[in-house]
């Protein structure tokens, strides 16, 4: 099979011919139809999340079953499945025990120290995959395997109440769905973007209002919960002066820079910080459905698997607005 | 190996000699160190309880790991562990991908159509056997895979905050247990019961006062949530008018009767009624560890397994007030 | 002033000519704009529900301060306001220190053992008042003292989440806004009526889906939430049957007859029955917001102040499908 | 009467002979039996926290009502009460509908626009007092109307579940209290302090351990909620290193230097950051009654009215380890 095999730190990636995998007693093997590039990619060839070298990335997989391992009972050939972040754990420490694998310190990640989807075939703990649900393309699954599912948890995360108003900062490839999945759950939804280009799409994307920071977040009433997809600490820091009293901010994105928060500004609007990953199973769930039933649509440039260079270089420069597909 | 079979409805339990059961790949063989009866045993035995015959009964069974299955990766010989009701679901339903596998039509459950611990050996599916912490007893621990697990998600599903007030209605097999989790949890507890006889031993597990019925509960000021560990929906439904403002009543033992219930009293007081099962995995947990602590103690009976007869005629004759435990 | 007072049990209101009340230190004199006409008035006049006659009823007024008491700092003339049920509390009991004034024991209750609205002047507390939001009109806010406050109430009190799916039974007084404030809220929502000619209207109010029962309620997928608006019990336990699993029942209408639940649906649902009654002042502010912002509009058969006996037996004969509301 | 005056920014307070205060319509009179002295009142005498001067501070005052205003229905002369820190609010913005004026711009805070305790008599508004439970003494009830109300709304705000543990950092004022509510709760409890001295008395307050630093607590285990009751944003940040996943910081105490928190760690354990006052007057009747039935004990230093020069200059030079409290 062709696979895009990353060499070692910091080095291109290359379009390798390997022999497919072997799917092991309890895995499946899938033949990949879609695989989202993320900038956490980037992150990943640069080194700056673990991981060993050479491996094949890619996290957002999507595609059909075409063959299962001996003890495989749940998954059939011809499942068009994907699979999330976290595939297996050690299943005996305490978070094990709590249905928190995400916590587990021996957890197996998709594209860390399992194989990733950028590849014609991957192999898979059967009971990680997820079911597509029906009339959800693999182009527009792939994205909410990382993206839609992280944003959806931060979402749900927040415990956001009828009535409520949430702002979303960073209108990227996390924050464009982040301002759907409000609208799409009934929410008035606000954008946060310096950008004033971004302006028309935010409100074609749903967005009530669209304000330049967290300044004129408040001025206009400000938000209760306030997603923060962006990977700039300051940008999340200013999106605060937004909160209302009793407001959350929601960690999605990261920085290495340190968030810088008075403590005086937590205690006087007794606010909240939450740190939030893809959180809950069913979260996943939900997310899938919104975009199987077209309520949430993923805005994605795709690209054959062949031109995967060019795919990575537009995401590593930033210049891919929102999420980069592989399709095969 | 020798076996407790329950050779078809309302039959006698016959001990057999049967072949030890071959684990499954992705099963484990157990050696019993003890299994819990329960009166649902008897429920199973007479039918009311679904199941097809011949079949062995046993849902709180704890043991050594003796053999494992090829595709077993997580579970070693040598293991002590315990074996819930639920083992194996479909994975494949919506209740699946949310984690809730209790409402999966297609759930495969202990003693149900899974072969149950009354037994020398028995196989289960290794990902649904938990560890038992350091410190525990088998005969300790296998009272908690049903009737302690049962008891601890229903005062967790309460959500019982600081300062509330809990009383358990029905101080035998799951209420003495109730009445000592809520102790152990930093409760004001409460046990109502009208045999004059439990008065002094609910107080020596942790009761800070006994009452005879709601009424009586409620002229001492009520309780916030009443635990309905008893099988009387009279007993249970009486217990509401003990219940507080806001006050919540968690069903845990039932009756064919129905609850009468009045929508004035659920309205004006604004009580809630919440059905309640093993509810979290995590919550089997932390229900293992309050016992490993020695913060919880099941009284038990204790059988060798020969006398299993014995054992299950005091269980349906209501003649064993707490937990019954075959040992091997 | 003309002032419609029941004289006594059962007896048929009166139009009469009384003075006008004198506001106490810490009340407020309020001119009625409109009054609404709830089937409590009709439990109110035949003594079903308690209070002494003769009095004035109507709980559900709304209108223009005209004088303060000599002790009010925060009401001025001019201002628009309506009062809700609970006016007063003792201050002194264990749920008044809650901030939960509907469970002490000396609350002084509009229509009840303070004036009502159905009349040209009222008195009121000037704490209890609540300031209309600008852009509702008197006639639509009216009915949002009793029955939008209620079942918005009831809404929040079910904990609806992000992709659920609310179902209301009962489509009349409440019912019609339940459905509309689950709408607005951003769920779906489904009607459960038995009366065919119901359909069409349902839909209107918002209704994504519209069934006679709770079977077919079962049949499509079931719901996450029932929002219990009939005074029927039968209706209310019928509609259980469609519960999904950790579904909810809120009970807001009330019969004299019990509701009959069955144990065992309970735990295996794992659903739950809630009481709720006008559960927070802040849902009031929302519920008023949401008619505000024209999100929500309450259906309702006006008359003019005289014609009060034509509305009130309208009410009475359930030919007023929904609210009744007297103007001045 | 003989008061406390601050004479302006920065000044000695000075004891002067005032004429009493005449209690206004909705106001009471209190004769003061005991005032509680805080590190809160150094900042108000430096100008660091916002009021006018001269003024007569004090936020922490109990005593007996002497007289009532005109329009005053609910308290009586006699009654023993406290005051805490918010006594009115505007009652017409939209935080005041929410039942949360801690949020309202124009809220009257007792010793900051309203008299304080530190003098003989003091008027209230009677609304905002609170009457204290049988058997508690003045000296035990007067740090709870902020040093307890502020770390039991702390304790309550983290949503403590059961089997959790909770650390506190800063074994002072504010932390000797919340180690022992959090242990009269019924949890685990973890003292961090630096301090030696400190370990044999947090052990005394109830400590289950006592640990240096987060790194010490991150050893042991770790904690699921941490009280932050210093005012060491340093600490504070800390002790985040000790939070378990899931975990909670609850942010009471305060420093005028900025939280350092890298969002990796927050997402990586998913931990939350919550800002927290005095939340819910409910805390304040659970906080009083804990301290009226002997659960937990005000450690105290008392000293007599005329010698309140050196109470505030113990506690200035944070030499007064827990509470000061004047007393009459």
């Amino acid at each position: 099979m062709k696979a895009a095999v990353v060499p070692g730190k910091k080095q291109k990636w290359e379009i390798r011919d390997l022999s497919s995998p072997e799917p092991g007693p309890k895995q499946v093997l899938i033949k990949l139809a879609a695989s989202g590039i993320c900038y956490t990619d980037v992150h990943q060839t640069t080194g700056h999340l673990p991981g060993a070298f050479p491996r094949i990335l890619g996290h957002e997989p999507v595609g059909e079953i075409v063959a299962i391992g001996s003890a495989v009972t749940h998954r059939k050939v011809g499942d068009r499945v994907g699979v999330p972040w976290v595939q297996s754990s050690c299943g005996r420490c305490e978070w094990c025990f709590r249905d928190k694998a995400m916590f587990c310190a021996e957890q197996m990640g998709t594209s860390v120290n399992m194989p990733g989807g950028h590849a014609e075939f991957m192999a898979a703990f059967a009971d990680a995959t997820v079911l597509l649900p029906e009339g959800i393309s693999y182009t527009q699954a792939a994205p909410v395997f990382c993206a839609g599912y992280t944003v959806y948890s931060g979402l749900r995360w927040a415990e956001p109440q009828p009535h409520e108003t949430i702002a979303v900062v960073g209108i990227g490839g996390l924050g464009h769905l982040a301002l759907q999945y409000a609208k799409a759950a009934g929410f008035k939804t606000i954008a946060i973007s310096h950008s004033p280009d971004k302006t028309e799409l935010a409100k074609q994307l749903g967005a009530d209002e669209v304000v330049p920071d967290g300044r004129a977040l408040a001025k206009l009433g400000g938000a209760d919960v306030v997603l923060g997809t962006s990977n700039s600490s300051t940008s999340m820091q200013d999106a605060c002066k937004g909160l209302r009293p009793d407001g959350r901010l929601v960690l999605m994105g990261f920085d290495t820079q340190a968030l810088n928060l008075a403590p005086s500004e937590f205690i006087m609007k007794r606010i909240r910080v939450l740190g939030s990953q893809q959180n809950r199973r069913e979260y996943l769930f939900e997310a899938l459905d919104y975009v199987a039933q077209g309520k949430v649509k993923v805005m994605t440039e795709t690209f054959p698997f062949e031109r995967l260079h060019e795919a990575y270089e537009r995401v590593a420069a930033g210049q891919c607005r929102f999420r980069a597909v592989l399709t095969f």
